[in-house]
C-alpha cells in the first residue's frame, strides 16, 4: 500500500460538470485502489451558495470562493483545475509558483501563448518536485490504455491509417439557442477544441508519433442562433475535417461534430498497421476490437474482446470478471495516477507538455481551414 | 430536496465484493441525487483487522465485528446486509425486530422456510413503518427499469414469449478448484440460485405476472473438482435450463450456466409480444434494443437506444448527454429508491414478498430438474 | 473439371418457392463450379398453364404435369422433389425404383412411417448406385460449414451447452388468415416440422452426436383465425421449446417459433465447449463467430469471421475476397455436393437416414410436450 | 409481363471477374424478374480456348475473340462490356455508333477525354432510341436504393454531413508483388478510380447534389514491390482521403483504401441531417440503419432495418421475407433497370453523363492531392 504519512488536501476549483466528476474521482479513488490517502478539503466557486450546496453534496468538507486563498492553505497539497479554460492559465501559474502538485482540465489553455507560458511554469516546478498533468481521462479508459499498449509493442506493426472522430449532437436542432460555447471571444473554438482535442491526444497518446502537417477543413451550418436580444451570429465551427501527416509515416483523419444526429458521445477510433487494426467506440467503451493479420487464414476478423477482465488496465481496483465500468470511472484512474506520480516523484502523464502539443495541433487545424484546405506545417513538428 | 433534518445512520454487514459494491453506494448516493442524507457509521465483518481496513479504504466512520450490537446502536437506522446468505434470515430478523429498515441482498435467503419467516417478519414491521427491501440491483439498470415502464403501459401488446438467460464463463476450466460455492450444503445450489435468481426477478420485474410452472433440466458437467485434500465432489448445478408457463398465457425460458465460454456477465433477455419486442444484454447494458410492429411496413427493424439521456430512468443524477453508465451504478439508484422509501413511508420494491416469490420459483425448477423435465406447479402461483 | 460424357437430365417436381430456388441452384452450379454438366429438362407441376409459365422463367427445356411420365424418361437421371411434404414418399420411392438419383426437400416425409420406408428403399437402391439426398440446405452456409469442420476437429473441446432456435414471425398478427400450413392433417405440424426440423439437423451435423431424449413444451398462441367460412381452430403449434441430452453428454436448447415479433428469418446457433464457442445467424449468414480459450488472458473475445474468402468451404465458385454471399446460394453449394456424389459413387450427405433421425427427434419433442414436458427417449438412440 | 416479340440478343465483352459477374445477372434476370427475354448468344475474349470454356460454363450460346464482328451481328440488340477501362471508350463508341444498347462496367473511362466522347457519343445515340447505362451496381443494392429513396424525400431534413468510405485490404502486405493494377500507365489510378469512384458515385446518387470542390491527400505506402525482373517501382495511389463539398451546402468526406487491415470489402456509408441518420456497411449489405429525430425523446437509436423484404426494392423477384441477398443479386437488379430502360424507351441511370461527372470528381481530387490539398473546383460543378 502506498499510503504513508498523512493525507493529501486536495482542492477543486470549479463545481459544474467537470467539478463535479472529479469530485466523484476523489471521493472514490481510496475505496478503489491503494492510492495515498486524500482530503477533499475545499471546493472552490464562484456563487457561495450553490458552491457550498455542490460541496456538502459532493463530499467536500468546505467550500470557498476564493480560489488565491484556497490554494495558499497549508493543508492543501493539491489543486485540480475545473474551470472553464479562460482561467486556467491564471489558477495554474499561480498553484505551481505557490508549490501545489496541479492537474486541470483539458484543454490546457484558450490560447497557445497561454499554453506555452504554463507549459514552462510546470517544467520550472518540476525540478522542485512539483507535478503537473492535464486531464485528457480518455487516456485511462481501460480498452484504450490497453490499446496503446498494444500499438506501443508493435502489435499492429508498421502503422499506416488511423480514423478518429468524436461526434456529437446536441446542435442538431438549428432553433437551440445561443450559448457562450458558440462565441469565439469566450469559447476559443467549437468542435476543434472541445471535442477534437480529445481526437488529438488520442492520436498522439496511441501512436506516440508527432503529428507534422494538417490539411483541414471547418463548417458552421447553423450561422445565426436566437440570443438574448434577437438573433445573434454564431463565431465557432460546428464541425471540422483534417487529414494529418504523422512523423512515422502514417496518415490519420481527425473529425469532430456537434451536428452528427444520432451520436451522442461517440469517439471512434481505427487504427490500421501492417500486421494488424484496432477499434473502439466510447458508447461502447468496456469493448475493444482486435484484427490480428497473424492469425489462419480463413480464422482471421475482429475480436471484440470485453476489457473488464484481471488482466486489463485499472481493473483491478473494481469488480469480478464482466462487470462493466461507466464512463466517470475515467477520472478515478485519472486521479489515481496522478497520486502516484506524487508518491514517487516520476512526472505524471499527460504533461503540460503535451496539452501544448495538443493546441499546436490544433492551431495548426485551424489555419489550414482558413487557407481553403492548403497543408500547414504544425508547429514543433519535426 | 428531501433531505430534511439529521442524517440516517447505515450499517452495513460483510465487506467482501457485496459490501464493497454497497459502499460504493453509500458513499456516492448524496453527491448523485438530492436524498436524505446518509451517515457511514459502521462497517462489520468478521476478521477485525481486515474489518477496520476495508472500512477506511470504503468511507465508513467505524468498524466492528458484532453485528447485533451495531444494530443495537440508537445512531443507526438503517441495516444492509452483504453476508453470505446463511446469514441473511438472522441478521434481516433481528433488524427488523428492532426497528431498523432493512435491506437484504439477493437471494433473500437460503432456504424457502427461512425466506417465508423473513417475509412475515417484513410484514409485521412495515405496520411499524419499517422499511425492507431485497437488493436485485439490475432492476435498477436504467435501461431494465425502461423496458418495465414500457412493458407496464402495454407498449408490445399481448407478451407471447421471453428468453432471460445469464451466462458466465468461470467455471469452464475443469482444473478449477473447489470452492465452497460448489457445495449444496454451504452454497445452496449453484447457477439456479446465484444467477437463474437475477432472470427470474427479471421476468416477474418485467411482465408483471406471476409464474405458474416450471419444466426443468440441470447438469453438473465437471462432477468432481480437486480439494484441499484429495478429489471432491461437486454437489451443485453448472447449468439449468427451464421452460416456465406464465399467468397471463406467456413461456419464458429461463436459463443460467457458469460454463458458457467466452460470457464473461452476460444477462441477456429477450420479450415478444404482439405489438413488439425487446433485447438487452448486461455485457451491453446501457442499450436497449426495441421492435415495434407498428413501425411502417419496410421500416420495421430493432432499434437500438441508448439510454443515457435526461429523459431515462435514474440518468438525471449523473451525466449530460451520452455518457455511459457502469454496473455499480445500479446500487446507487437501488439506494436511492430505498431512502425514498423511508422517507416517503411507501414500501420499497422488490419487497421480502418478492424475494420470496423468486425462491419459490427456483425451488420448482429444482423440483422438475429432479424429476426429469415434468412440469411442476409453482407453490403459491394461481 | 469432373464433366465427362454427356450432361445429366434432370427434372425438378414442385415449382413454388422450393422449386423456384432449387432452379436458381440447377441454372447456376455448372457456371460456379467444374461439376458435371447437368441439362435442366423437366419442371413438373399441376397446374399447365402456370407450370409452363415457370417453365420458361427458370430455364427448363420443358414442362410437365406428368411426374410419374417424367420420371420414367430415359433422359432424366435425376429427380428433385419439391412438392409439399405429403408427396415425398410417394414420388421418391417411385424414383429409387426406377433407378434414378433423387434429392429431396426437407423434411424427408410427413409421418415416420413413410420416412422409415424412404430410408429402406434409399439404402436399397444405393447398392446399385442410386445416389440420394435430403436438402437441408443450411449445412451447405459456408460459416455452418465451416463450424461443422472446426468441431468435428475438436477446436471447441468438450462440447457442454448448444443454443439453437430458428425463430421467424410471420404468424405474429392474429387477424392473419388460416392457412392449410395451420391444419395438423395437411402441414403435420407448425414450426415443429417447418422449422425445428432445420434446428435437430444443425445440432446433429454439428455435433455428430446423437440425440438421446428430449423435454419439450409447445404452444399454439393464437388457436383460432378467420377461415373461409368462420373462424377455424388451428391445429398446429406456433412455437416449441425443447432441452435436448446428446450422447456426447452436452445439453442443447431447440426454439421455433413462427411468433418472434422482429425475427424473420433467424436461425441462431451457439456451441459452448471446454475451449472455446461458436456464435451463428442466419441474417447475419456471411459471420460466424468464434471464441477461443487458448488466447492470451487479456486478449480473449468472441472473433467475428467474415467467411467470405478462398479459404472458406464453397468460396471458390465465387467471387474475390469479401463479397457476400446469399440465402440461395446454399442450394448451389447443395447441388453441388450432390453432383459429385453421383460422379464419385460416394453417398450423398445427409443421406435419407439423416432425414430419418431428424423426425425420430421431432417425434420424441412432440411426446414430451404433450406429456407435459417429461423426458421422452428418443426411438433408434443409444 | 414486359416480354413480347423476341428475346433481346445479348453479347458480353469480357469474362474474367465482371465478365462472370454480369453472366450470372444475364442468366438469372428473366427467372427472377418478368423482364423482357433475353438471349445470351456471345461471350467476346481475347483467349479462345479460354473464352469458350467460359461460354460453356457461363452459360452463353457461343464464344468469339472478335468483338467488333460480334457487335455487327444482327441478332445482338446489347452489347455489354466488362473488358479493363482501357477498352472502354474504343467498344462503346463503336456499338453506340451501330445502334447497340451499352452497358458498361464503371469506371467509365480511363481518361476524362474519352469519358467527355463516350457521353457525347451516347447523348447523340439516345436521340436515336439507344439505351446506354454505366455499371454502379451497388445503386442496385437494396438498402442503398431505398436510402436513396428516404432521401430523395427529404426524410433526414437538410443534409449535413456524409462519410463515405471503401475500405479493402489486399494490399497490406508488402510482400505481396507488382502487378498491372500498380502501374499508373495501365490502371490509371489505384483506390481512387477502382474504390472511390463507387463512394463518389454513392455521393452523388444518395444526396441528388453536385460536388463543388475538393481538398484531398494520397499515399502510396509501399513505393516498390518486387516486379518479374527486380523491384518495381509502385506508380498509383494505396489509398486517399477527401473532404468534398457539395452545392447543398452539405460537407462529405470519401475515403479509400486497399491498406485497411481487416476491411474485406466494406463500402461504408453514413448520412447526416437535420432530421436524422442512415448508416451501412457493404460487409452486412442486407443492413440499413436509421436514425430519426422524430421518434420521442427517450426512444431514439439507430434502427437496424432488414432490407428483405416485400415493400423492399427489388425484393419482389426473390424470396419470401428475411432471405438475405448476396452481393451479386446488384448486377441482376442493374440488368433488369436497364431491360426495362430499353422496353420504356426511358434513359437509363446512371448514365454516361453520371460516370463522366464521378471521373470529374475523382480528377478534382486527384489535382488537390498533388496541391498538398488545396481545394479544387471540380471541373464542370456550378
Amino acid at each position: 500500500m502506498l499510503r504513508t504519512g498523512s493525507a493529501l488536501g486536495v482542492a477543486v476549483i470549479g463545481h459544474s460538470f467537470m467539478g463535479k466528476a472529479h469530485s466523484q474521482a476523489w471521493r472514490n479513488v481510496n475505496a478503489t485502489y491503494d492510492s495515498t490517502l486524500v482530503s477533499m478539503r475545499v471546493l472552490v466557486g464562484s456563487n457561495p451558495t450553490s458552491t457550498a450546496e455542490s460541496a456538502a453534496k459532493y463530499g467536500w468538507e468546505e467550500s470557498s470562493t476564493d480560489w488565491r486563498a484556497t490554494i495558499l492553505r497549508e493543508d492543501i497539497d493539491i489543486v485540480d483545475i475545473c474551470t472553464p479554460g479562460a482561467l486556467h492559465a491564471e489558477i495554474a501559474l499561480f498553484a505551481l509558483a505557490h508549490g501545489k502538485h496541479v492537474v486541470v482540465e483539458k484543454p490546457l489553455a484558450n490560447t497557445l501563448a497561454e499554453a506555452e507560458e504554463m507549459n514552462a511554469a510546470a517544467l520550472a516546478a518540476a525540478e522542485r518536485g512539483v507535478i503537473s498533468m492535464v486531464g485528457f481521462n480518455y487516456r485511462r479508459i481501460p480498452a484504450l490504455t490497453m490499446a496503446q499498449r498494444m500499438l506501443a509493442e508493435g502489435r499492429l506493426g508498421q502503422l499506416r491509417q488511423l480514423n478518429i472522430r468524436y461526434y456529437q449532437d446536441w446542435l442538431v436542432d438549428d432553433s437551440a439557442p445561443m450559448t457562450w460555447r458558440l462565441r469565439k471571444d469566450e469559447a476559443g473554438s467549437g468542435a476543434l477544441g472541445d471535442l477534437a482535442s480529445h481526437a488529438v491526444d488520442q492520436l498522439r497518446f496511441l501512436t506516440g508519433a508527432q503529428i507534422s502537417s494538417a490539411s483541414a477543413t471547418s463548417r458552421t451550418f447553423v450561422t445565426e442562433r436566437a440570443g438574448d436580444s434577437g438573433p445573434e451570429q454564431v463565431s465557432v465551427d460546428d464541425a471540422i475535417w483534417a487529414t494529418l501527416e504523422l512523423d512515422n509515416g502514417a496518415i490519420a483523419t481527425v473529425e469532430a461534430s456537434r451536428m452528427a444526429t444520432g451520436r451522442k458521445n461517440s469517439l471512434r477510433i481505427e487504427v490500421y498497421g501492417s500486421q494488424g487494426s484496432l477499434e473502439f467506440d466510447l458508447e461502447s467503451m468496456n469493448f475493444l476490437k482486435l484484427y490480428e493479420a497473424s492469425h489462419d487464414a480463413g480464422e482471421q476478423g475482429f475480436k471484440s474482446i470485453m476489457v473488464t477482465e484481471p488482466e486489463h488496465p485499472y481493473l483491478d481496483g473494481w469488480w469480478p470478471t464482466g462487470h462493466v465500468l461507466g464512463w466517470a470511472e475515467s477520472f478515478t484512474h485519472e486521479i489515481r495516477d496522478f497520486l502516484a506520480a506524487i508518491v514517487s516523484g516520476i512526472p505524471a502523464s499527460p504533461s503540460f507538455a503535451d496539452g501544448l502539443a495538443v493546441q499546436r495541433v490544433l492551431a495548426g487545424i485551424e489555419d489550414s481551414a482558413t487557407q481553403s484546405g492548403a497543408r500547414v506545417k504544425v508547429a514543433g513538428a519535426n
